[in-house]
């Protein structure tokens, strides 16, 4: 008894919503996703598809909530040591990991119909990201960039071109948003070495391997 | 048996779509579109549930295909006299229409799990209205915008933060996205009539009654 006081409210709450997302990535990393249904994630996770029902609502606000968590930063954008070459780094890694097969249906998958609230945190991941390397680079005593140009000028296109699906996305393109962002210091807009990528912009790793590697999409 | 020979193969089909469509709509428009459910839709059209899922496969590609429906383009861009003023109009009127409530769950339902073709298709929408702005401008001898560049900075922003619900889009933003378009004539940038909406930029008319006035969302 004095153990079972003990367990802390929410335990239980807790184990059921780490079953069910694991569940789900397990599941859509082995079938089309097209496929996925609240009975078959329900046998998979050991509980009842009602449990689900009644926590989530439907199959969409559960892959949203699933998305979300994998889309939550779990690391800083990378150091460079000046702001442009960190903004540069932050941006050619958002790119390729939301252009790529995993974040491409991440990112859809935060658009449920039935939940507001997951594309707002979305947004916010990235606003955070961009607050972080700003901040940087007033410690740094830099002059920083407009976040809501960012935003607007660099990750909207991005984003657009990966749920409309209407465009490749290159390094090249990368760089010519980032060209266009009036407020960061010129200078050093482009330094010699990219850090994380080829010089001639080819990508040398396959998809799945970069999903790996990558700081910020959540594996588990 | 002679009339019906006449009648053309996929009549029935092109009947079962429409009343489907159809259905969709006036349930959409009758209770919270969270809660619409194929058995339902089915019920209202008069149709099986295993018509539904045999055509669409699921509730989200349904959903996805009746929004690509009522965002397909009705009607040219309204002509001004002048290409600044012709791109001006249509860039108001599209944050207008898809800022609106139902314009916000239509740019959501197109990006259904199960079908890549309904962005696709939605994008191409935006594309045809600019190509058609283009084309005109051309007929009249003057300079024409770049149309990737529209769409990378000025398409792009509205429907991600329509997406991202993380800021107002008001009149003064649509202008200044407008202002960063360098491919456009600069000198007839901003007319001194709006012709659409009032000069202090504000939204004069309900959502409901916006979007029965507009030209492009279709309303049956």
């Amino acid at each position: 008894m004095a153990v079972k006081q003990r367990i802390r409210v929410g335990g239980r709450s807790a184990r059921i919503q780490s079953a069910v997302h694991q569940a789900v990535r397990r599941l859509s990393a082995a079938t089309n996703r097209d496929e996925l249904t609240v009975p078959q994630i329900a046998a998979e996770a050991g509980v009842t598809p009602s449990t689900i029902y009644r926590r989530w609502g439907d199959l969409s606000a559960l892959l949203a909530d699933v998305a979300v968590q994998r889309l939550r930063p779990i690391a800083d954008p990378e150091d460079t040591g000046a702001v442009a070459s960190d903004l540069r780094v932050f941006i050619e890694q958002f790119m390729e990991e939301m252009s790529s097969p995993v974040g491409r249906a991440l990112v859809r998958d935060v658009f449920s119909p039935s939940g507001e609230t997951y594309p707002v945190q979305c947004g916010g991941f990235t606003r955070e990201h961009l607050t972080t390397i700003v901040s940087r680079a007033k410690a740094r005593g830099e002059a920083a960039f407009d976040i809501d140009e960012v935003i607007d000028h660099v990750v909207a296109p991005i984003i657009y071109h990966i749920l409309y699906g209407d465009r490749e996305l290159t390094l090249d393109y990368c760089h010519s948003l980032l060209d266009r962002v009036r407020s960061l210091p010129a200078e050093t807009a482009r330094p010699v070495r990219a850090p994380s990528l080829r010089a001639n912009g080819s990508r040398e790793r396959a998809p799945d391997d970069t999903a790996a590697k990558n700081l910020r999409l959540r594996r588990d």
